[in-house]
């Protein structure tokens, strides 16, 4: 075991937790583009919107020039109950990979969500209650956010109502139980609650759904409902601004430490986890300051960044939502059942989007086999069972890891461990026993979905 | 939200993580009574206890003087990897009850394992290795001991046998997979592997099996294979011994802040968690340089220290084992299934029992579904979603804070958080439907396994 100076995990004071959320889009040149009312084609308006989300929620999706959101006081109390998150020195895996890399990653899944998503969950709750609201719907994926929104739901007494895609639903039968600890009500979707549930099924009978459908639900939910907003756990401006603290955490303890990573690497489904662990790295980068690489990694059977198109999409599969510009596989794009749920959507946000557009990050795919195997690896040295999601990220740092292995050179590579694979046993089931497939849209399928991309000019 | 210069989370620095383990039993003015042989009801000698136990380990578990243990390096590096674990103050805990009560958990859950039995793992594998051995069997009731066992195996290269309590193997089919991820075999218990397994299935049948009948297993299985030796995750001095890093740290934690407790608060099952987290504490009560009020929580299905027999007893069902004084419900109770499966153990740690039967602790025992009350409101507060077993120390510490409340006092409670509870889903599920049954034993059920304990002058 090698000695060092750092230690394996560096946890920041509480004096030094972040005291305002950094806004990337600020130090953006080309701005994300707007997103636009599937009627008009015009920007939202922030009256528009408020229909959807909550007023100051609103504000802060719509405002790309304030550089910091002050993070209200209740909110930094909440963060308390579990932050700061480890930012851990990978000691024992570049010893199993005997590589000259150093490599850290910032675990967010020591809270019983499993993930990070509880730092934009108990934002988006805060804001609900604050605007006298009775209660809140979302979909979710792998049920990481789902149970985030509920345990911040709990905590401030707000009714909460998920929309849980289906496969995901039946993968995970525990994290019903866990909502349900937490006072949530849980429905399969799509499902025969909502109008846009009930036509998705006549079309596409059996299907095992997508983040996609279950958005639609959700907002149809909550417009339709007295006092009810809608939520989400990513994609969304806001998201990313709330998830900044994941970077400004990471920041500050390697910058304690004197350390700059050569690599930051993320797994990106709708972008939450990478945009907020990115955030401050890119704002230097954006403001010249300093040069980071930056990779996006997707997984294979729902390639969005390496293999969709930028162009204005519905975010929803019902086409209820507004428009966003963003890489997509088009809105009717429905992904395998593949076992990481929170990478199944069909977009990304629009300003990882735009940043990539603009070459200031990277992206690839990787096969659901080859991560797995990257993540019983990880569980094994490191002691910490991952998410299918954050194994994503896992493999491509070991894939860098090895490559300076290669070539001798001593890299600092930083990556987002966005959370635990507990509920991910059957996953982890199908690849011991060798059943995992790994499924791999054609072109002929995405070139489909794309085909019935929105005209916008 | 309560402002405090305590924060919400005290983590040592790595050079203040202990270096040794303490034995509490060059302490204790009576000693625990030693193990004696079944055959010659003679104090078992270090040679006789080899054939069972790695040679080190029978060293620590005879060693009734050495103060200190130093903690190998390795040992000390693979800590790091999980440890120091925080102690928390649970703040928002004591908003939710409106108590002058100050309450401090020590959170043990955040590694794979889900629980503080890595420590021990560890360890054991550690001088299992050292000795050259293939491998090691055990038992796991809830899972969270063979997880931990497992774990510690995969990293040092070694083989892991695991007989899991039917009932649990049954509860926690994720469990399974888990270990399965580390490589380990688990097999349900009583199986048909073994001698002891069949004798106790032909008398049995349909048994959901109980902590002592894995015990029979593994050690059978370790005695007859070539390379391979038993290793138990409490109940023995030497577990206790390493679990005291936990107490350590507590103490460590809480002298940094100049924090004194009144009240230590552990479930107890076999021992390890309490055992390990009063350690220091205790050593001072016994050296007469400080008073604490220590309490052991059992479950009513279970009630080892409350309704128990303090006498010479079989460690195991199949009396394969040596035997143990303690405090115990006979060898042959078999607890009805309720879904605390770490707290099902007929007996209880010889240490934990000496210092009971001399007045040094107190001990009682709590309803199940009163244990799930206090999980879910602590789960809804702290955002920990609780094991079923730790749940039991929350439920007392829960009820010593109200006291406070009633009297005004400002007492300092600190209990032992011993895991999480992601993998016990269907016993919140049984919760939340109202299904959940409290278990009690009959005085008449407790007498008949008592009246066949051993005969032990």
């Amino acid at each position: 075991m090698k000695q060092q100076a750092i230690p394996y995990k560096i946890y920041l004071d509480e004096a030094e937790m972040p005291k305002a959320w950094y806004n990337l889009r600020a130090d953006m040149k080309n701005k994300p583009a707007p997103l636009l009312n599937p009627g008009t084609l015009q920007p939202m308006t922030a009256q528009e919107l408020s229909g959807v989300f909550c007023d100051e929620l609103v504000q802060q999706e719509l405002d790309n020039d304030t550089p910091y959101f002050e993070i209200p006081e209740e909110i930094r109390s909440f963060y308390k109950m579990y932050r700061p998150s480890p930012l851990v020195r990978a000691y024992c895996l570049e010893e199993k990979l005997q590589t000259p890399a150093k490599i850290y990653y910032k675990f967010e899944g020591n809270n019983t969500s499993g993930s990070h998503k509880l730092n934009s969950a108990i934002a988006q709750a805060y804001y609900a209650k604050k605007q006298g609201l009775k209660g809140v719907t979302t979909e979710t994926g792998a049920g990481q956010w789902g149970t985030a929104l509920s345990m911040a739901c709990a905590y401030l007494g707000l009714d909460c109502k998920v929309y849980m895609v289906k496969c995901s639903y039946e993968q995970k039968p525990f994290r019903r139980e866990v909502m349900r600890t937490y006072g949530a009500s849980v429905t399969p979707s799509p499902s025969m609650e909502t109008e846009v549930g009930r036509k998705i099924l006549a079309e596409h009978p059996g299907t095992t759904g997508s983040l996609g459908c279950a958005i639609s639900e959700a907002v149809e939910k909550a417009v339709t409902s007295e006092g009810y907003r809608y939520v989400l756990g990513s994609v969304l401006n806001q998201v990313l601004l709330h998830q900044s603290v994941i970077g400004l955490e990471t920041k500050a303890a390697l910058d304690k430490y004197g350390v700059v990573p050569d690599i930051i690497i993320g797994c990106a489904g709708g972008g939450s986890n990478l945009g907020g662990l990115i955030a401050p790295f890119m704002g230097e980068k954006l403001r010249g300051e300093r040069d980071y690489r930056i990779i996006a990694v997707e997984p294979a059977s729902c390639p969005s960044f390496t293999r969709g198109k930028y162009a204005y999409d519905f975010c929803d599969t019902g086409m209820v939502c507004p428009l966003a510009k963003m890489y997509t596989l088009g809105s009717g794009f429905i992904p395998a059942p593949n076992h990481a749920g929170g990478l199944r959507y069909h977009g990304m946000s629009s300003i990882l989007s735009q940043l990539y557009a603009d070459g200031l990050m990277e992206a690839r795919s990787v096969k659901q086999t080859d991560v797995f195997a990257a993540a019983e690896m990880f569980a094994r040295v490191e002691g910490i069972l991952p998410a299918p999601e954050s194994s994503h990220a896992i493999r491509a740092a070991i894939d860098e890891a090895l490559k300076c292995k290669e070539t001798g050179e001593e890299k600092t590579i930083v990556f987002g461990l966005t959370g635990t694979g507990y509920f991910d046993m059957y996953a982890y089931e199908a690849y011991h026993d060798g059943t995992m497939q790994n499924y791999i849209p054609t072109d002929e399928e995405i070139q489909a979905t794309l085909d019935k991309l929105p005209k916008v000019e």
